[in-house]
């Protein structure tokens, strides 16, 4: 405790954006090797709760919290220890990364979109409508600057850092308790569905709603909402959702590779030793990878269930729905732009990026997906 | 080497077989958690050569194996490091999982079906032709079943254990130094391509070679080849194959998510202390997903370059060309399960999978897939 007080907050901002720079350039800062090799013969043990946004019974997104606690402790020989808690046991499920800011917490497992009003910068971090697929998301963050680009922000504006651990791929397009058959019908619609697509559903005549996602069943059931979109077949199915709701659609336009990162409290984050930093972020990447082999492995079944005995009638979006979304989008991306410059910048490189890596996909992946979409 | 003397061959190979279990479980085995305890205060300094099948001066697929030695450096205290070396130096680049199966090296990055000669099974680990995408295969692999299935046969044929570590999702269909308009132009072509893709090729009238990466440009150049498949653009750029060959084809049907794996032999997986296995399997997740985010994030400037400075002319297979490259790979597959019950009874659970998954990704992720394509 000495030496976090010791540090204080300047000094942990400015070591926060060395590990930035350093990590950028896939570097452990000199000064921090020494103090792993003097600190090696004594490792401290270390004991963190976790903060999630999920209700425990997901044993596909909670579970790859578990992943990360499980891979930390095999990593450091059982000595840092990571509890993940379900949503509201020790903060509510949309608060994870204000109670780690504070440091309340040190450690959550969430979604940024659920933060826009923190700065819509925050939807980098998840995803944006009609934007990156999963491996279109992990190529921008891992690869294309990302990543450094909003650690960055996180640093400044949260004091947190941030590691991508999980994807759902493009999601089911949401549970409706009536056909939509073109935009009029969205009209007076109460949605839940957060972040930009929830803007985006508003400019579409949606009324939109900021529920947890153990709190839709509730709302679909009694009525409080006509309509809400969590991930895929598998969760929506534990989610019990094909009870309250009948009409299920695709695609899900609003985050088509939607990141789950872990967010951490940056002076906790300087306080560990850097071999323990080195299995959080390495944990991380498994989680990320494996969230998504589980969501792909397991969707196909569940989607068959909900079909076969579920009683779901499954739907495409109309094409006016996907365009009027896509132009909605595009208008409040620009507008968004002009009042925040951050947004601007950081949008400006998306853009680029996403532009580019959709034309390379466009041609060897899509080529192949088509011709095996046409001969089966 | 007492110790390893004294475990001997039978010994190992049950401790393997028991390891996979565990591993399928998530679980250590009770008596390696107790050695660590024991051993933890004085982990040993462990120095590994790792044999690949690359040029060094490839930094996607080479750098993905120094990925693996740079993090298991950063997990264990530099204490266990890995040394890769170029193809050649340690082993010739097609003969990496023998050197790792006799022990002569510890440790091998490669691509599995590169081993055809040695078993069909071999090409599960890497991809079939008409396959599995990226996402598909890390699905089936971690959460399909796969992997369990790959690491008994690995162990019972090989004596070693494998993980994923690197993917280049749908790769380009390859080098020709002329233009492909109908299957009829294949016949008598001499080309470069491995593996079961090389079969369907053979069938088609070509004349395949087994060719590592390194020996394809001078191939071309002096004519001993008139055709070669390699990666996608960001590699094949480096390798200079667009100075001795003009069309390039896509898209590559031959494994649309081939896998990279690390291959360790068992002997050695099982003397290693379990925190630097788990380190090892930590690393390769890692690497698994930054290969794809590399190539994803690198390939389309190199694309353009190829085309816009590197006088290439890019071209899709002609449909002929697909549909008898399909047809040929089912009549293959169907005559190697006659003759090889192993094979036929993976690829029987392995079909079931892919067929699952490709009708959930024909929704969804295709769905969106689809709309981006027209409206942009």
């Amino acid at each position: 405790m000495e030496r976090r007080q010791f540090l204080g907050l300047a000094a942990t901002s400015a070591a926060a954006l060395s590990i930035a720079g350093c990590e950028q350039a896939g570097i452990i800062p000199p000064a921090q090797v020494e103090r792993a090799v003097a600190e090696d013969a004594s490792l401290p043990n270390i004991e963190w709760q976790m903060a999630t946004s999920w209700p425990a019974n997901l044993d596909s997104i909670f579970w790859s919290a578990q992943l990360v606690a499980d891979r930390v402790a095999a990593l450091t020989d059982g000595k840092f220890t990571i509890l993940p808690r379900a949503a509201g046991e020790l903060a509510p499920p949309l608060e994870v990364l204000n109670v780690v800011e504070k440091g309340t917490v040190p450690i959550g497992h969430t979604v940024s979109h659920y933060y826009a009003n923190r700065g819509a910068i925050t939807a980098f971090g998840s995803g944006l409508p009609f934007g990156l697929t999963a491996r279109q998301q992990n190529a921008w963050l891992y690869e294309g600057g990302g990543l450094d680009i909003l650690h960055e922000a996180y640093a400044d504006q949260f004091n947190i850092i941030q590691f991508p651990a999980g994807n759902s791929g493009v999601q089911m397009g949401g549970w409706f308790n009536k056909e939509i058959n073109s935009v009029a019908d969205l009209a007076g619609l109460k949605m839940r569905i957060p972040g930009f697509a929830g803007q985006v559903m508003e400019r579409l005549g949606v009324a939109v709603q900021l529920l947890s996602g153990g709190e839709i069943f509730q709302a679909l059931q009694n009525g409080a909402i006509d309509a809400a979109e969590w991930v895929g077949p598998y969760e929506d199915e534990q989610m019990n959702f094909h009870t309250v709701a009948s009409f299920y659609y695709y695609p899900g336009w609003w985050d088509p590779g939607s990141s789950v990162e872990i967010q951490i409290n940056l002076d906790e984050w300087s306080n560990l030793p850097p071999q323990y930093r080195e299995a959080l972020k390495s944990a991380a990447y498994e989680a990320n990878l494996m969230l998504m082999a589980r969501f792909d492995a397991r969707n196909p079944a569940a989607l068959n269930r909900l079909i076969d005995t579920g009683g779901v009638t499954l739907l495409p979006f109309p094409d006016d729905v996907m365009k009027a979304a896509e132009e909605a989008a595009s208008e409040l991306f620009v507008e968004t732009a002009a009042a925040d410059p951050e947004f601007a910048s950081i949008f400006k490189e998306w853009s680029a990026f996403r532009d580019a890596i959709q034309a390379w996909h466009g041609l060897a992946e899509r080529g192949y997906l088509q011709y095996v979409g046409r001969s089966r």
